[in-house]
């Protein structure tokens, strides 16, 4: 997508046949947009750890990146393959929990295991790394043309007035390679001319919507406006949402889906005003063995800080101030699960299909036990 | 309440016969706790006007205290009766949409009219400002013998076990006099011996719940936790929210509650997970004349500054900084609507009843019509 009117990927080879790997800083969005040159493995490790990069695809190609990385380093210092697979090793450890960093280090790391050779290893490590970082680009394209399909229809029956649609948090492009996974059927109608209007909740505490969608969105031209968590059930309740579109982190076989904090409500306010709600995911984030999402999803509880601190702008640059008493406790909890019967769609990368397992598994026959 | 173990109203006479009004500067709340001394009512002027008092009862009782102040000058200075009047009216005008303003200062202009002495009218202003701040007092209280019977009830059921309540915004003494309106069963069951443990929602985009709510608990001793307002919602999922009493801004007949935005989102979850709702309120916001909150009360759109900067103490002391894109639009509505179906009860100064006509003319038969 657009960033100054120019296209950017999240994270790319400097130029063809480079030895750096770019990418952008997020943690400075969006009051600073600035690119990162990494040409060492440690730098990919502190830029996982430190959140330069994050959201569950980019995680994962970022940490194909590093194996990269590592090899190059292998091949020009004459080291060994035992510090290449330290070196996954390394990567894989910067967040236990990512799902998709797991499964990029072990795709790296058993296509290196087919050769021996030093130097064969670093052209294989490329090669994989832009297959996957391609294999993620594609699913979220796919998101976004079967989601489409549904804004289309949606702006066809209001004779193409704009289609007004909310998000929580940010399941964009930064997110992602490209597109995204929420923002994606967004995207692609844009960009095919289909007027859309974007609701951005701010997405408190740590104000992904604020900081990071609104921006993306902001630079790719499309309309949207920020709001306080607190107010899309107004606007739903005087007709002003036509549709609410969300990401997932983990999403149970069932259609029960685990998502940032306060999508539930979303999801409850959307029902009560029989507004659709809609999921968009990779189905690499569906958990097949799990059954009931409430019960069996853990939710991970987040630093205090970032309740009672808020980042911003100041007369002095970007900076921290304290938004409450010293003495108030806080909880932090990162996620919620918002129930099937409320969700009307999946939109995966095969197709859109309702929230429960017959049609989960419909989709994707090849998961049925 | 106790501010730092002293009880404290939000606004007094300095002493019994003094001609000094002093109140509690909130603007500076929970950074620090300021008193302010107000001898002239040009100064209850800039009080209201500039929010150093807010909430409905406490501002109906500032505006009277500025009238007095009005004819402690008058006697003084040897002013007329229509320097008072015209005092008056500055003081209405201060917050043109706030209802307990016009009904103080009528009230006071009305007493002052049976008499044309000026030392007369200074007693009298005296008098019915001092009336009033115990009407609204008592109003409080009575609302919390009520309220407390419903936590009372819970408790028991619990077998003394913390009683959990989540609340929204700042319906607390800080709004009134004493005891708040939400808050008031709260307080009295602490101060009857009843475990409490109150959630609070930080309340953006003013931060109420955060700056007052959680300050004022915490001055008092009552356990509290605070949190962003996404996290209700999963609160109640998990059993840890036993009832959720919030405040009005304005009730329809009909039992419609408008509150502050975000308040209808926690009716849905209290009412996706069969946890009782509850509003408390001086019957003083009840319109007798509306059936449909939804369609019939306006919502107040508030300055976008309120979202895009965020207030806090920063490394130079209390500053703004700005929390988002410069480019992004923003909506900023400052109440929604919650329909009567999903609240459980109202908790008014004549008792408890269920929100619906009926039930309400029952507790309130002269307003019959």
């Amino acid at each position: 997508m657009n960033i100054n009117n120019k296209p950017y990927h999240t994270i790319w080879l400097k130029d063809d046949d480079s030895e750096v790997v770019q990418l952008i800083d997020q943690t400075k969005l969006p009051f600073e947009f600035s690119i990162r040159d990494l040409s060492d493995y440690r730098e990919m490790v502190m830029a996982i750890k430190d959140m330069w990069v994050r959201g569950a695809p980019l995680i994962g190609v970022a940490g194909a990146f590093g194996v990269y990385l590592a090899c190059i380093e292998a091949f020009k210092q004459n080291k060994s393959k035992d510090f290449i697979l330290k070196a996954a090793q390394e990567l894989r450890e910067t967040r236990p929990t990512a799902v998709n960093l797991m499964f990029a280090i072990d795709e790296m790391v058993n296509a290196l295991n087919l050769v021996s050779d030093i130097e064969m290893m670093l052209n294989i490590a490329r090669k994989k790394a832009l297959e996957l970082k391609q294999f993620e680009l594609d699913n979220c394209y796919s998101i976004g043309k079967h989601g489409m399909e549904l804004i289309k229809a949606i702006s066809e029956k209001k004779n193409g007035e704009p289609v007004n649609i909310l998000t929580h948090c940010n399941a964009g492009w930064l997110a992602c390679i490209d597109y995204g996974t929420a923002t994606a059927p967004i995207y692609l109608a844009h960009e095919a001319g289909i007027q859309v209007h974007v609701w951005v909740d701010e997405t408190r505490p740590r104000n992904q919507g604020a900081r990071l969608t609104a921006w993306e969105l902001g630079q790719h031209g499309v309309q949207h406006t920020l709001i306080p968590d607190n107010t899309g059930g107004h606007l739903m309740q005087h007709g002003k949402v036509d549709m609410v579109i969300v990401g997932s982190d983990r999403t149970t076989v069932t259609g029960d889906v685990a998502n940032k904090i306060g999508t539930y409500l979303k999801a409850l306010a959307a029902n009560d005003n029989n507004i659709p709600f809609y999921v968009a995911l990779p189905s690499s984030t569906i958990d097949w063995t799990l059954n009931d999402g409430v019960k069996e999803i853990p939710i991970e509880q987040r630093s205090p800080d970032e309740v009672t601190y808020m980042e911003g702008v100041g007369e002095n640059g970007v900076e921290n101030v304290r938004i409450c008493p010293e003495f108030s406790p806080v909880v932090n909890y990162g996620f919620d699960v918002t129930p099937a019967r409320l969700v009307k769609g999946l939109i995966t990368e095969r197709g859109v299909c309702p929230a429960n397992k017959e049609a989960i598994l419909d989709l994707y026959p090849e998961k049925e036990v």
